[in-house]
């Protein structure tokens, strides 16, 4: 399983990843699954993979070789045409290998997220598809998730507003999200790799990998288990001893 | 889609369900899945269902049926006796309808939780399985859920303590799980049922059922969401400013 997760504010975006791939239950690795395509001052993308590791590393394999030959995503126009030269690499991926694999039984099954700009073009994230197809994120829906998506849930529905969260907030969100998920599901596992990208930066310059015994990883995991905790003390009583509607 | 949980406590039990039922997307009922048997001074049992209705319906009726006529759980000696008297039954249902079900590729789905207790035993938590079987809550794992778990999973993981967590406490973390799994599913909703028991009790004292516009359901919403951010935003500063180790 995996855990992949950006989140989109007005004031840019978080991208987060675990680094635990497994092939069945007794063949667990640490693997990253954030890749920066980059040319600083120009344009930034980072990209999230999860799913097969054989399909996300193809793709990402040729991704890279285009964008290193001035092709791509390093000639895309805007934030969509980046996702869309993606979406053409899933499919690409797919000609290649969908039927040798599904006549194993084996799904195609990748999911990438990018998150980035391009210079003169608002950052933005999107999600792209097995299909090929992309969704973008919204003012609405400020976060995208793939993977093992319900358990790091709730904390970021109640607690991303595009127009309001900071982005340093906005990263605490995501380390509590993913701890959540580390905590639920032993398929989800540290390295977390977290950026910070500021609309207009147009480069990464704030950037994490928060191993296991990482002191701020550490101090999330606690911090937020007491703060929990206290909050629940102090929510207002419940009244249990005024009966309510019988049961049948 | 269903939530139910149950949690056990030294103090005693804490049982909660949603009452949301649904048959697709464009057939969505209320339906109570809390079901309770009960000889004051003597006997109690909390029984949550959740999967097929027909099924559950089917399994309580007949679970009814004895206990009216003074069998099944009426004289179930153990709680461990209990689970199984219900385990029987839902194989009971099992050879009537499964076949007839998978014959249209309907799966036999069906999972309930009991709580309870039986004079001069201690209380106690099962959950049990579609074949019949049944799974006991432990110390280290005080708490067994049915449904749509995993959005509501988090909160119980870091709150319930078997040893610690006083009854009023554990029914709000209770509440906390269900909200959180409601803002994500809408195919769990309110009404929410809640019985608290302190274990010695044998008779279901207090309880509650709690509608969407239940003044203390709206609170826990509410001031959960503004403990959780005021929470975030307490947290230490994470160092984002240090370079990490260099992605390639």
């Amino acid at each position: 399983m995996t855990y992949c997760l950006g989140i989109i504010t007005r004031a840019g975006l978080v991208m987060a990843s675990d680094s635990r791939t497994n092939a069945g239950y007794d063949q667990v690795n640490v693997c990253r699954k954030m890749h920066i395509f980059e040319r600083p001052g120009e344009r930034v993308f980072v990209v999230l993979s999860s799913g097969s590791l054989s399909l996300s590393q193809s793709i990402i394999t040729l991704l890279r070789r285009d964008f290193d030959n001035g092709a791509g995503l390093a000639t895309a126009e805007t934030m969509y045409d980046a996702a869309r030269v993606i979406g053409d690499q899933v499919r690409h991926v797919s000609d290649m290998d969908r039927a040798a694999l599904e006549k194993d039984d084996y799904r195609f099954n990748v999911h990438l997220i990018v998150g980035g700009q391009i210079q003169g073009q608002p950052h933005d994230l999107y999600l792209v598809y097995p299909q090929g197809n992309p969704l973008c994120a919204s003012e609405d829906s400020p976060f995208l998730q793939t993977g093992e998506t319900k358990y790091g849930r709730p904390i970021l529905v109640r607690g991303i507003r595009y127009h309001d969260t900071p982005l340093e907030e906005a990263a605490k969100y995501a380390l509590i999200s993913i701890d959540s998920t580390m905590r639920s599901n032993v398929t989800v596992g540290p390295p977390i790799d977290v950026v910070l990208y500021r609309a207009g930066e147009l480069e990464v310059r704030r950037r994490r990998r928060l191993t296991e015994n990482d002191p701020d990883l550490q101090a999330v995991h606690r911090q937020w288990e007491l703060a929990l905790r206290k909050a629940v003390l102090e929510l207002g009583p419940i009244d249990f001893d005024t009966f309510g509607q019988k049961a049948p």
